[in-house]
């Protein structure tokens, strides 16, 4: 990492203040090296931050987040924050086992004040924190940043009906660069281009309150010159729309002219009440490359400094999000009736390619989780076959409608992808795909499948799509797999057992007392290490479960009668209500007295580190599967987990 | 129910067609009669229903719903639609077991095209409707009435925007009352407040377009009037908020007047692209009483058809929810930092009687879960204790906040309560309370508890509120409580056990080899089960779980090593993931040979009827826990479920 005068100085904010403004665009210049640098090499989001450098020093030169408190919304562009405040040295451990996390964490400083990475929850969180200073007494300003997309989800606009009605005490940053994660979609970006583009309001607001005061007087006239002056006040007003919720809008504002950004936040320091700033920023902004393409440097890794070249990656696999995105494509070209949507995430789930091959087929409709699911239904009902990709984190927030919009509805067949289910990597804590399983399984009707390689994804995304054509057609069909590529070909049974509703695979028979089920990539993984344990595990028989929901409990009390008493369960997910649980209640329900050992992600948070580290801190790693078997085979001198009889 | 001529005429909308107009008013004043009546006896919604007759008559003489499409958002005023659809004479069986469903249901009739309970979320199933049907080449009208309360959700916005951006064919009738569930809340509601006292908007949009052209011309001039025309077309028409989001607004248009509304909804009937039709209602309108105090008349049984008093209903004991407002007015008295939140749902949580006492202190943020997740987050971070009530349902939509505005905080310690939890009656499906410990115990670092009764639901308010002062302190207590009367006192301990983390309470120890394990007021069902079977029951052990997170995994190991054999876990909740599953877990994991038997709700959605018939048919009421007990203990001739030991 190259040493840099100006920003290594900087230990805390209080510098920042102390900097002559000519020192100003230089420091600007050395945080926006610093970020590009550590993300070439580690990756990262890039361009979101570069587009924030001076709107962050400038907010860091006004007030003074020793007491007054910012909050990032999604949390993507608060590498300038950390770099300000007192993390620029650490910077290069970013995203990295024991390193700094890639989105705000108050462990990691007290500048923080909240972890943060789903999107359109700041504005709210800010409110209920100006609420709190309120009553008791502290006088401290509290400030969200907020981008143009995070501000399409519904959410965000509850936290500024919120502030509106509690008049709170709230300045929220519109950090609007006309282009979040992918392209711009829906209506309020309209309303925020006319904004853009509407230098003429200025010019125009003198003019017209110039007019308002010739016309003619009269009684009639009277009362409607004074209506027209409460509402030209809002015609000439830019921001309208965040006038009417209650809002004092200022802007738009260059938020890269430093001077500029730094007086206006001056000035509205100085008011009370709920303040919109608008602040107009380029994504990318200040180098050549990012600035060209955003989306391309959304979150890169690997590039050149000077050129922005990608460097070519170690030769890669496939992903599940390409094998994905192939078998859309595939059953789009078989039927005129299969529509693709995603939330914000055409990149990330594959369905950009989807929406290459069929544009006018495929729906991204923003950061609007909870719209992706009422919409899907609306589809569904109308005799469209959608196809609904989400990462397994974001689909959370879209929980109620999956409940109320498809488990409710009995029988709309709506096919539902989970990516990023399981360990995530270097997004860490707040990106985790661990909790579908158990949100899901609850709900009544709900198939939920997990393919252990591409070709199973393939084939179950085949195997969904063709029986919700048929009567008796689920809900939804919910499939997991991991940010993770497929496993190679050459494994497994020679022939693949041709997927059929709440039907497991057995890979393997063995005639011992222990037996695997796996869910999803896991049963490779357990391949693997029997084939490590080669002649001493030969007994071990392996399951693939495929299906969490409906369970085969069927095939589970077979193998339970032929003489296997234990299972080890492996899932990559948290133990709480997932697949081994789903085990075990059909154990106990089938009367079975099978003892139960169960494998997945410890009921814990799990940090950031690549998703190798996560797996094998889990001991869901080749490793750590062989080292359960060991243990289970007696091959270690380690007592195993005792089976205890009653009294 | 007394026999309506015109009314009981009416098989489908076509005869509502046919009726003179002279003939609608009497139609009108029959279906008002209608509702009170069969509210007044079995109860349901009233006033929202009463507030949209006219606008349902309007509707289904406008458009042909037989190929036409209506979507009623949340559908607590759906009842008039039900009564021109074919089901006015099967009226009187409204949410009654086998009758039909106080909400829009596909099963009941083709004309209700989706199952919805929870609010702000027709708008995205219209756009999803109107979509598919523009794609699949139908050309149908697809309509949807929304409440201005609704419409304070956020989802609500994320359709609008959506249908803005697709340009859908989709009429959205904002069914503007003014006064939602409980009273107006939030600056969007000052924003309709404007439109509909903008009576002088019609008068001013007529003078003003004449202001326009006596301007001097000029140059700079001529664009400022080109520009102003725009912006006075917003200015002029009371919904820009809504034409900003891409839609045509018509209105406002009082929604009681027959012929006004039918003539509107004839306009924009010949029209294409999103319209907006506002549509002022009187929720209770037509009936003095209820018109008086909507809120009094929202959900009511048993009053007096003529002059609404509400007739002594059986004597009844105290509900966990007044137990509930009791204890939280009391720890507020303790402690100035303790503060309330709810969602639209003062008077069903208890919160109204709260915020009597602490006007200053309580917040309903309106029908916005997610955002009042954010909002305690933020009031904690502060510095104050605030009490979050939901709705066990209505808590599923702030979900993914709980995750990350709470879970990922780690030790905000935010109590949050979930009334309702369980089996709720006559709401039926879209109400049930079924998914929390699923949905919430795989979240880390969660405190998940339910009472057994009354008094215990205030210790554990008590101990939740202590413990959250302290170092180490979870993210969230989550309490759980039924819809139901606390039982009475003088049963169990004489003495009962301090609540401590994770520890379970031995109601009564038995030598025998079964245990019973109840979480919530199933505890007392248990009990009156243990006390009916008598002498014959005397060796089983009753523990009173109160924890499902973190669970007694200790306590059920040392009942093992006692020699306990069987555990009947009982919960009131679905089995997948529920609180029987996470015996099972512990027992597991702790190598515990138990042979575990759940009693809980089957994995299936639960229709309405009341609670008691709902928890016979689940066998969760006490002959259904006698009989299962009976079962266990060898008191009937059938074989208990067997314990296959493996081979």
């Amino acid at each position: 990492m190259k040493p840099l005068p100006l920003l290594d100085a900087i230990l805390s904010p209080a510098d920042v203040r102390k900097l002559a403004p000519a020192e100003l665009a230089r420091l600007a210049e050395e945080m926006r090296h610093r970020i590009k640098e550590v993300v070439s090499e580690h990756g990262g989001h890039l361009a979101s931050n570069l587009g924030t450098i001076e709107l962050t020093i400038a907010l860091h030169r006004v007030f003074d987040f020793t007491s007054d408190r910012v909050l990032w919304d999604v949390g993507h562009q608060a590498y300038p924050h950390k770099l300000l405040t007192g993390r620029a040295r650490d910077f290069a451990t970013n995203r990295q086992q024991g390193g700094i996390s890639g989105f705000p964490d108050p462990k990691e400083s007290p500048f923080d004040i909240a972890k943060v990475g789903h999107s359109s929850t700041s504005i709210s969180t800010g409110v209920g924190v100006a609420e709190g200073y309120r009553r008791l007494g502290h006088r401290r300003h509290t400030l969200v940043v907020v981008g143009d997309g995070a501000l399409t989800g519904g959410m965000a606009f509850e936290g500024l009906i919120n502030a509106g009605q509690l008049k709170s005490d709230l300045i929220v940053v519109l950090n609007d660069n006309g282009n979040f994660i992918d392209p711009p979609t829906g209506s309020l970006h309209t309303h925020l281009d006319r904004i853009r583009t509407g230098e003429l309001f200025g010019h125009l607001r003198h003019r017209f309150m110039q007019a308002l005061k010739r016309l003619p007087k009269g009684h009639d006239l009277e009362r409607m010159a004074e209506h027209l002056e409460i509402a030209a006040h809002k015609l000439i007003t830019p921001g309208y729309i965040f006038e009417d919720l209650g809002f004092s809008y200022f802007g738009p504002v260059d938020g890269h002219d430093l001077q500029a950004t730094e007086d206006l936040l001056r000035r509205v320091s100085r008011l009370k009440g709920p303040i919109l700033v608008h602040a107009i920023t380029k994504k990318g902004g200040g180098w050549k490359p990012s600035a060209a393409d955003p989306l391309k440097y959304h979150g890169p890794r690997g590039f050149d400094l000077d050129t922005g070249e990608f460097r070519p990656l170690p030769k890669k696999g496939r992903t599940y999000s390409q094998v994905f995105a192939d078998s859309v494509i595939e059953l789009a070209h078989e039927d005129t009736r299969v529509v693709a949507i995603t939330a914000a995430m055409p990149s990330g789930t594959g369905l950009r390619q989807f929406g290459q091959v069929f544009p006018d087929r495929m729906y991204d409709v923003g950061i609007c989780e909870q719209h992706s699911f009422a919409f899907a239904q609306g589809l569904a009902a109308s005799g469209l076959q959608p196809i609904l990709a989400h990462y397994s984190t974001f689909a959370q927030r879209g929980y109620d409608q999956l409940f109320q919009e498809l488990v409710l509805q009995r029988d709309l067949g709506v096919i539902v992808t989970l990516d990023r289910a399981g360990l995530v990597g270097e997004d860490g804590e707040t990106h985790q795909g661990l909790y579908d399983i158990a949100w899901a399984r609850c709900l009544p009707g709900l198939v939920l499948m997990a393919p252990k390689d591409g070709v199973e994804l393939r084939a179950m995304l085949r195997w969904a799509h063709e029986v919700r054509q048929r009567p008796g057609r689920a809900p939804a069909y919910l499939v997991r797999y991991p940010r993770d590529e497929v496993p190679e070909l050459g494994w497994g049974l020679a022939e693949p057992t041709p997927v059929a509703l709440g039907k497991a695979e057995v890979i393997r028979r063995g005639d011992g007392e222990l037996m695997i089920w796996a869910y999803g990539q896991p049963v490779k993984t357990a391949w693997d290490a029997l084939a490590e344990l080669g002649e001493a595990a030969r007994g071990v028989t392996l399951v693939n479960a495929r299906f969490a929901k409906p369970f085969d409990d069927a095939l589970l009390a077979e193998l339970a009668a032929a003489g296997h008493r234990t299972v080890l369960t492996l899932e990559d997910h948290t133990l709480p209500g997932g697949f081994g649980a789903a085990l075990a209640e059909a154990a106990a329900d089938r009367g079975l007295a099978l003892r139960i050992v169960r494998a997945g992600v410890r009921d814990e948070l799990v940090p950031h580190a690549t998703r190798e580290q996560q797996l094998a801190e889990h001991g869901l790693d080749r490793a750590g599967v062989v080292k359960r078997l060991r243990t289970l085979l007696g091959l270690t001198g380690a007592v195993p987990i005792p089976f205890v009889r009653a009294g």
